[in-house]
């Protein structure tokens, strides 16, 4: 049976991840993102009434035009986790193909929320949802079948899909750390890859999340994170002020500590901001998480802006407010409150603690320079880094390989400078560039077995 | 009565502290200490065998002369912990005053052998053990005393001296970390900082070791270190292979999770190295630690040899030596090792762990890449940066100066770049430079109160 | 006679400069400053509207209630040159003294155009000019004189004024760099500073420019600036596209090179942007630089963009615009013919020369990345950092004291991280922390002689 | 005609030069260099007595096994200037080779003196020297030529040679810096590349010096670190203390001109060093440079010691020594002048002048530090980054493409992480990688025309 593979977007940046596998007649798209940053450059960008073409210039979503040139019909779009890099172009793209959305529970939620939010096109996809460690039948030829396999990411309900053909396995690894103690959920299921790895024909090839190639040594657990929000939150028991926290709001883990750890040290948690209430509440709808039954969460301006005006009246020592604007981003909560643009007052001695780091990219280190400053001006005062990576470093990279044993190996998820490190790994590994070690750019296809 | 401070040594840099508190006749100084980067920067200099002078010349004692400006007798000699920075001068100054060393168990010890090692001058002062919590008379008047407070650090048995005095306590407030959750020994003693604060006449005058004073935030917990150090020493567990940890040698609660987790994953662990031997050993001695009875501790080249030898019969996947080296030392263990000159011998895949960060200062820097890159000409991975700091960042400022409210402040343990911004929050405070905030230079009298 | 220093504003930041000497009952003015990153970190704020209380409350403007404490009249106001942070705040605080303004021709000149888009106050004090190398007497008592001394920065006009008294000279040396080749005006006057050194009673007191204090060697000459920039644009000399530069608008010497090098490369220079044609107009006029006749300088957004539409129609390839917008500056025209909203079209590899460097701070690093992606995006390609500081290095300010032999020294111009390297350099020269070295913060006062 | 290329060494790192091009029956051989870093890692490696496989082993030197997969005969060896990154393997693979050495008279001279230190092989292969501008024939086929063509970099006879095969040319573009205005020798030759671009077939294969390839805009001519290095000895012509000078032995061009600025500012030049000497040296034996008759070159450590001495004697006001050690390198003559190991006596306010960048690694930048710290000590000051690249950014790489319009393009003299640059600038104009853009790794064979 042929394999071919089309990386599509991804392979020169993160963001707008799309790849393509052909299998014989059928075909399967593993993600569809967006780049966010490329739509942020521009003033007054409003992506919801844009069309594919005008987006694809920006470099916001995937050039999937190298789809014609795949023989084959697409049997499933398969996101692989809920994040906008992964999930955020399929209002814009998925329309084009005659294929089922699958996924997760929690990432079909999200997708149906990216679609409802859609006002150019109609996207009718079917959705289909499937647990991790489940498997479905892909096309008729009878011997493809899409498997998930249980992930670890900074998102719930995270899989690796794997497209198991004649050929081999084929396993799309984007995106995992690998953690063993996470704070919700169940570990990363590396039981079931090493059998992947050792049954049939094995792994054909492996298409690997290289976000955090270039750095050594292993990303720590959720656990470790949730220790040092722990520390962190304890040290302020006994402060009488206002504190704040902010974080990645698809965070589910991380906003679970900042409930639990609110409660701990007598202050009751409060979530706000649009993005806040949209994660939280579907994870809490879908029992992902059980929040206190008397967790508030609010997004819209109105509710959110009442919520303070009771948290200043109840008084600010008896509240943690959980809102978004870890990056400093302009429009978001913290930012607002940093401008005195809400009704909650900041004072001297007030905490702030950013359970993120900063995206290193110079426009993402001005915004939170300057809404770091902004609150410094008021008199809070900043605890950050409070954060772990959401992708492996090189030595869970070592361990997928030992795992997995692939035939082919393709790079994805960075540039070529930040997948370079990978390179030299997989060298020492004795892969070979150009052989089995395929280093590819958007747009191109990969033909493994013709 | 008569104030006087003399900030001797360790006021334009870190290293060689040395400050002096008159209260009336009677004179205690707090630490001797040694910059060893202003030894090791020339070769071949042995400073067992050099004179006083030379070494104040060298920069790497602290400048006491003075303390013949200083009106009074000393009492005491009292270094708060045993680092090099605070006791390694006492060999080389202590013996021209005649007082005791007044200083914990541990640290008392670790002066023994300080001097005990010292060859060119005979150093006979007393040595005197006080634990935290205890406090002695000090000089004749009656009414001047000094207490122990339990302080927490990166090393074992640290306390911040305090000297009552009719006028308010004078508190000493190096080396210190504030650490709710240390992993050894009690927490830091904040309920006493308290009340010497609201008790009598407050502090008169609280010197702070502002090492940290330019990072926001608050120093994590050795807690928080040792949770991510189990993360990664778990993540081990399936190894077969040599795994081989190095940390601060003096920082035994370190050494202790290193060991108990090393047995977790089923290595038999063992501590290499002439430092390693001497401060878990004096730590085992003195009964601060229970480490397990079957644990090695070896110095002496031979005995370390032999020990590299017995595991590499026995087979390297049982054992986990925890050796020196941590800074890529040219001539520790660990660099030792990189080069090939152990019987030890690292094959692809092994594994390195740093429990410790790099001193950020480029000689430091170019001989870790040294010896990493050592390491990894033969296959070995590092794994690095687990650690946390033993000093407190700002946020720990703010919380003494609210737990003493000092009448007085004097920033030490760092250059004037390093303590700006223990400046800003001072004033933040409602201090102020050239009134109540004194930034001084080493060799300066500061005049409390006359 | 008394002599007393208040360091009212720039001594915990670079921006608004204030300084006053008081001698005997005669007091002068240095600097009035604006720190502008403290207004553009609000939105939507117009000084222009603004109450100086207000300005000061956001740390925009000096402070100078502490001139209360100042016993005796203030007979002058003395702006060293015409930076913003040196005159921005005189139309917000000249009116409260009865005093002229005196300073170079061409810095009076921006003055008085700052204080015509004053609209809150009547700023109506004499505006008096004196050339560099002249004096003049002060106050009453006959012996006290005001004498400018000229000096190079990168702004023409600029000067040192030495306040001469009884007591010696008080020598204000912001800002400045030590420039035997400057493109425009004469060299540093180093001669003079060594006549000031050694006749009289020498210098009492000198207050020094600190912002590079932290940098060793040597600031390069402006002619070094000159041999890059030559170098650049050579190169250039057989593209038949667009070329644009920026640089500092104020950086009269700088647009004179760019002037001269766009004629030898064939290329028609047009200045554009409205502080482009207020600098370059103002020199022009007051026959600093003696521009070509047929250059252009547009500042209203019509006729900038009716020359676009001129340069568009007659080919890119005859014209070099010199555009603000160095930094990057969201409103600037740079930023604004990066995202396309000016009739002149980028192509690929037209190319943007940045004769300036980014000031490091994040909100500008941001703001300059945003703009270099967007040029990016539409194929321009950047060469940056063609540039020389304006302020001395600290061979620099050896050479200043090595000149003057000052009984004192201010720091100023800095933070005190910013300005500790400046410590150290004195401490070589045997001045002293709190003798002969007074580092002093806002709103400070220092006597001299009493 | 057949024409294949083998990418032997320095296409995973920077060093270790080899290429070898096939054309037909016909091999040509650009560079073969050495790797020092990977020598100097370890402790008491003696090149000269090393067999090649151990140096292959540390990647010191380039592994040519792959030659035995290249069908032909080796006709020449052609290293393209004389930095031991492309000769310093001659010693150590030349022999192996049936073929002359053919280079540039001065690089000839270079590799003559390696080949005499040689001690473990005897190297006979016959030396040839070519002009710049010169062709010669290859092989007997009669249709393959080779030409150099002459370029500008950090060291002088520097080419690029292009082999004109039926085909198309082959241009080898390493090392070069695009100067219009070198100090010394002739400007780049564009108008022979772009000849050559649009000759007869015009550009089969480019293979590009992509050291600089992530650096964007345009170096600076060595004129511009002439007007540097100008303005900063001028501004020492006053002082009557020591000036000492530092910069790469092999740079003739800045050596040239620290030696002219010496007699300008009244000292006598003089080189001092091992290297110093052999390179100025030869450089004058061949009549590259006219250097004044009195100027001494010391190599030897006696006569150094002797000059020193001397200098001490007349009086270090009137001397300017060139020494070796702009890297800190720990037995260079400025690093022993640094430990007092010289009869040369530093003071405090003299000047030492680092005409030369800190090659950005770990291992230098902690011995630069050292070697600053030590004349520091001794009270010196310290220029430094007196300097420019010899390597194009990425400006000069555009123009390279627009000249010689290459049909495909090979990246070398970096790694993945170090080329990546290089990648998206060819695919911004129009190349492809995987198609005509090669990204090689070391010891691949390309074939080109098949």
């Amino acid at each position: 049976m042929e394999i071919e593979i089309a990386t599509i977007g991804g392979y020169e940046e993160v963001g707008r991840q799309m790849t393509a596998v052909r299998a014989g007649d059928d075909v399967v798209i593993f993600d569809m993102g967006l780049n966010l940053s490329q739509v942020l450059i521009h003033d007054n960008v409003e992506t919801e009434r844009m069309h594919s073409l005008d987006l694809i210039d920006m470099g916001a979503i995937p050039d999937d035009r190298v789809m014609s040139d795949l023989e084959g019909d697409v049997q499933a779009i398969v996101p692989t986790h809920g994040h906008l890099d992964h999930i955020g172009a399929i209002s814009k793209l998925a329309h084009r193909y005659n294929a089922p959305v699958v996924a997760t529970p929690f990432t079909i939620e999200l997708v149906k929320q990216q679609i409802e939010g859609e006002q150019k096109f109609g996207v009718e996809n079917d959705l289909i949802k499937m647990d991790p460690g489940e498997t479905m039948s892909i096309g008729d030829s009878g011997n493809v079948d899409l498997e998930f396999v249980n992930v670890t990411h900074s998102i719930i309900d995270a899989i690796n899909p794997v497209l198991h053909t004649p050929e081999g396995a084929v396993v799309y690894g984007l995106d995992k750390r690998m953690d063993h103690s996470p704070v919700i959920g169940d570990p990363i299921d590396m039981e079931r890859f090493r059998e992947i790895g050792r049954e049939g024909n094995g792994v054909l090839c492996y298409i690997e999340d290289c976000t955090n190639a270039n750095k050594k040594g292993r990303t720590p657990s959720e656990s470790v994170a949730r220790s040092h929000l722990k520390d962190v939150l304890y040290s302020m028991e006994d402060y009488d002020g206002g504190i704040v926290a902010t974080t990645f709001s698809s965070h589910i883990a991380r906003v679970t500590s900042l409930v639990e750890f609110a409660k701990d040290i007598g202050r009751q948690p409060v979530l706000l901001g649009r993005s806040m209430e949209k994660y939280s509440g579907t994870a809490e709808r879908l029992d992902f998480v059980d929040f206190p039954g008397d967790l508030g969460m609010f997004g819209h301006r109105k509710s959110v802006d009442r919520t303070f005006k009771r948290i200043m009246n109840e008084g600010k020592e008896n509240f943690l407010p959980v809102v978004t604007g870890h990056q400093g981003e302009p429009r978001a909560m913290l930012t607002r409150m940093a401008r005195g643009e809400t009704p909650y007052e900041l004072d001297g001695g007030d905490k702030v603690v950013f359970s993120a780091r900063v995206i290193p990219e110079p426009t993402n280190e001005g915004q939170r320079y300057q809404a770091e400053k902004l609150l410094g001006m008021q008199g809070a005062r900043i605890y950050d880094d409070i954060h772990v990576s959401g992708h492996m470093n090189q030595e869970g990279h070592y361990e997928m390989l030992d795992a997995l044993q692939p035939q082919h190996i393709i790079p994805a998820h960075q540039d070529l400078k930040g997948l370079s490190g990978y390179v030299t790994l997989c060298e020492n590994e004795g892969y070979q560039m150009g052989r089995d070690l395929h280093v590819s750019r958007n747009g191109n296809l990969i033909q493994i077995v013709d």
